[in-house]
């Protein structure tokens, strides 16, 4: 038996203010580091739960997240990689703006088919976003905007390579990363169907704890909510 | 010309009670952290200064003042890599005790030949370290007390391999360590003499700053001292 964690990252300033984020880089709120403290106390009482790679994406609220629970957990030592790949959902033209707004300029119907539905792309960015943490990446080939189907693509190329051979090999794993990009890889993993993948929340500083049997099929899973 | 960034972590709750630490994992005293940021903030000033690695130890103390600067920086997103090899020098069976006390149990001459003779090993620690960052490694082939010639020894394969290829590359990088297995590495760097070494204290949390040549030469070297 071997445990994947996965964890959304504490309430963002964005969060908190209902704006796209994305790949925009916004800090924790002081109500999402307490959220991450708290996940960290959680998942430190998982029980024989002593993973070998911590996998984050390169946003900060994800990465701040992460190290706050390696700090309570004393995992702190783990290697850690950061990587686009487990990125939050590239919200494209949408990103900074307030979600209210957003209705009121596009409609209630058109904002929850980009927001819900499985492969509805928002509007993308005229440009390739210019940021030093993408340095060395040839833009013209990273998303400019993506569907969650999109974000589930280039998320699991990094779960095949990286995470599930860990699992495979009987290594506990500890993922934190984003709602969506989370939303699209617990699709993968529990095999859920485009229209209930809709209906999923995964809420900020939750650990998700999944059992596997030595094939990777579930055999328990446990969402740690609020004490 | 390139840059590389040497940082002794914040002062330590082992430091602040003048206690040998070497592999003990000690968290950083509250000073500690107040130091870490304002060794962010002096990094941050550091002109042009962005590196794409960063290179710490698998001790605590190193880390949270590694991490703590990232985040202050805008460097969160970066690569960390956390090595034993960059570990404080492993002070054997001194460790957790009292500096003070040592110098009473086996006298001042010893003590300070423990200190700072380049060849002089303290005693041997008894049996391995049993520790979870170490899980994976033959404890047999892990020091169980070293000189700082020996903490030189296992330090530079680490920067022969992952640090100097980047420099040559063109690439900056920022290194978060101890205070003596950053003397082992400037002695290195600055080809000190086994006499001089004994003289140079690396102070905590106070960025050591070399610019480089595309040979690695040094052209200049600066150390940002309190504000």
């Amino acid at each position: 038996m071997v445990k994947l964690v996965l964890v959304r990252h504490g309430e963002s300033i964005a969060n908190r203010d209902n704006v796209y984020t994305g790949w925009n880089d916004v800090a924790l709120s002081a109500k999402g580091i307490e959220q991450a403290k708290s996940a960290g106390l959680k998942v430190e009482k998982i029980p024989d739960f002593v993973p070998t790679h911590i996998h984050t994406s390169v946003l900060s609220r994800a990465i701040i997240t992460a190290n706050i629970i390696a700090d309570i957990c004393d995992f702190l030592y783990l290697p850690i990689t950061k990587t686009w790949r487990l990125n939050e959902r590239h919200y494209g033209a949408l990103r900074g703006i307030n979600k209210d707004v957003s209705r009121k300029v596009f409609g209630q119907k058109q904002v929850l088919k980009w927001r819900r539905g499985f492969d509805s792309v928002p509007p993308l960015l005229a440009q390739p976003v210019q940021d030093r943490r993408y340095k060395g990446y040839d833009m013209r080939l990273m998303p400019q905007g993506e569907s969650l189907h999109q974000t589930q693509k280039r998320l699991m190329p990094y779960y095949i390579d990286h995470i599930a051979p860990q699992l495979l090999a009987g290594n506990d794993q500890l993922v934190v990363a984003h709602g969506s990009s989370l939303r699209a890889l617990i699709k993968k993993l529990e095999d859920i169907n485009d229209q209930d993948i809709v209906k999923l929340e995964v809420p900020n500083a939750q650990p998700i704890v999944y059992t596997f049997d030595s094939n990777l099929q579930i055999i328990n899973k446990e969402i740690l909510y609020k004490d």
